[in-house]
């Protein structure tokens, strides 16, 4: 139907794609196909039980708040909460610091918002999360890009890139989404200091560092570069950190956090007002309610053990299944792992071979913004059950077998 | 603290400004303060029993879907019980030209993101609702605006100010924010009719239109353009049409919807993808339980006739406590309405007497995109208790008479 909006869109509309992966989330819902497409954590750990408490006290003793208006910045006990957690990872914030987005993927939207003009360079991995770019496309970024191996960033290539003079670095040290790498403690040490050098401030994205159920725990690049700056652990103010509640709590709440130097914070605010207004009051105070006893810590114990199994046993089936040329990554916490496979095959199309034999994953290209990556996919590991990992992945190793050459 | 972000702010951060509403609702949430100034519903009349009754089902039934991922486009049967609810008020739909938003604020935000490009004039009535020039400020909006009178957008001034080439008519035809004033069937159709001639499409927000409590329901500017091109009730696509849960259900749940031509619904859904991926699925999934079973309709009896009493007590008071020279609106529904002080006076002076005197209201000329408007204030009848209103009037009464000449 032609209507006389067809000739009004806006330049940025025409940068706007949409997601491959929510594109083939549709295709692959149907219940017999086995999907590593999407980015979802299991369902079986979801603490409905704890939901269902919590709403019913929150609905009894604190009603008439929780469906009202509240302030743009967040929920203040939950502002509150998230400071002091914050600080058992050594980074010391105050509530001022501190905003509850909508999702991750709203902190990426406003970060564009209010910094990104258009032709600006963004300092990324290849391949990187594709929500940031589809976030910051709409504003007309370009990028530049580094490569990463099992450590993290190539360390060589990021000195060279930063002389493209980019307006910030954005950096997943764990578990990145796509590949599943995390950073060594020399990658997350040479970035605080080339960046500080080079005086490029970094958006540290940080949604499954609660999930690592192998290794210890390595510092955050906030916490590093905090360490660099003031000698003590207080925030400085040169890493905006982001931080969710969609891979711990769940992600049908949308409810994650921002933490950034209190101007950043006054200017999100301001664009946050003109874009949603706030995140819904109810949903924060839901999550406060659950999570305010220390529920967390023993929660997320269970949701690593149930994603350990399951990365476990894809491993020990891509061993069995996949045939001679075809690498993957070995994450030690979160969600996805990395499959490249032999340089002539297309990723592309044997997908469509796949979605005939009822498995799906994603296809590598479609995070790396400057094109590239045809030979590589992402497997998510967490949202099929055991048996459904090992049957997809047999399936999946069949089909790649059919384009060895 | 100077930080690396300090230098680094686009150029649309220049021009956002934090809302003057949301900044004195902090001055006034000292409990002794009686404001007129937010624009928050009765929490009297939050349905929270049964907000607590469908929590509870859908955590025991629904749970794994409630908390998990869902479409960005929204929960289906909510896209699909709205279109039936649009057919009840002759606007025929499909779910697919229906997207669920987080508040009307999304909606405001996601079509700026997708139509303005820098230096597009909008044309909007002048007082205007602030929300919409906060989000298309961002996008570098500039403002063709037409004066509005008792019935309306102000006739002539509308065909004059078509030839400016506006990219769309921003309108508000039922209990407008800010001034509570209805337009007249006549000026719904001329509208409709001016539009047409110049070929120029509409955003209609009707967010309080189901809140009539006095006078027969209009046609809505989407139906009466439907008539005009189609001679029947299907929807064309020169209007898209916004309204929300937020004034019937909750505001704290963050729940709105567009309605609008598939193709504008697909460039939205993806602008959507990248600016919050989705409302939350919890809270369509709650308000679905809700209301899926008609309640909205006895519960909307309750709300008008609360806000029917606040309004007649506040239309009571100001008659009797303002003095000469002051008019203001007689809204037939919704949440505000609209004093016009004597020219020589300035809101935002006696505002600091009123805060003084423990009672606001908003300065109007926060209204007024391209200046103008320091003698008005928009007042709100429906968050205080009967008693309040009286009490606050009286306050604000004391306080203007100190500036008569």
């Amino acid at each position: 139907m032609q209507t006389p909006w067809d000739h009004r869109y806006a330049q940025r509309t025409q940068r706007m794609k949409g997601s491959a992966i929510r594109e083939l989330l549709k295709v692959t819902e149907m219940p017999d196909v086995i999907s590593f497409g999407g980015g979802m954590p299991a369902p079986d750990v979801f603490p409905i039980e704890e939901f269902r408490e919590a709403c019913d006290k929150v609905l009894r003793n604190q009603g008439k708040q929780a469906l009202q208006y509240g302030p743009t910045d967040g929920y203040l006990p939950l502002r509150e909460m998230i400071a002091a957690y914050s600080a058992r990872f050594g980074i010391e914030v105050t509530p001022e610091n501190i905003l509850i987005t909508s999702g991750s993927q709203q902190a990426l939207d406003l970060i564009g918002k209010i910094f990104i003009n258009r032709g600006d360079r963004i300092l990324v991995e290849c391949p990187t999360y594709l929500g940031a770019l589809q976030a910051w496309n709409a504003y007309g970024a370009e990028y530049v890009t580094v490569q990463s191996n099992e450590n993290g960033m190539v360390l060589d290539q990021l000195e060279s890139s930063m002389r493209s003079g980019p307006k910030f670095i954005y950096s997943l040290p764990n578990f990145q989404n796509p590949t599943g790498v995390t950073y060594s403690l020399e990658c997350r040490q040479k970035l605080v200091e080339v960046a500080d050098r080079y005086g490029v401030p970094i958006v540290e994205d940080d949604p499954y560092g609660q999930l690592r159920f192998e290794g210890e725990n390595l510092p955050s690049i906030v916490n590093l570069d905090n360490k660099l700056r003031a000698q003590n652990g207080t925030y400085t103010g040169n890493v905006i950190y982001l931080s969710t509640f969609s891979k711990t709590l769940s992600p049908g709440i949308r409810l994650a956090w921002v933490i950034a130097p209190t101007e950043v914070i006054h200017k999100m605010v301001m664009a946050k007002q003109g874009t949603d207004l706030q995140t819904p009051t109810f949903t924060q105070i839901i999550a406060y309610e659950i999570i305010k006893n220390g529920f967390l810590d023993k929660h997320i114990q269970t949701i690593q053990n149930v994603y350990r199994e399951r990365r476990d046993i894809m491993l020990e089936e891509l061993q069995k299944n996949m045939p001679a040329g075809v690498q993957w990554t070995h994450p030690q916490g979160g969600l996805f792992l990395w499959v490249t496979l032999p340089e002539y095959m297309d990723s592309n199309v044997i997908l469509k071979d796949a979605i005939a034999e009822k498995v799906a994953f994603v296809p590598g290209d479609c995070f790396f913004p400057n094109g590239g990556g045809q030979n590589t996919m992402r497997l998510n590991f967490s949202n099929a059950k055991p048996e459904k990992i090992r049957e997809g992945i047999q399936r999946l190793g069949r089909v790649i077998q059919k384009y060895v050459k």
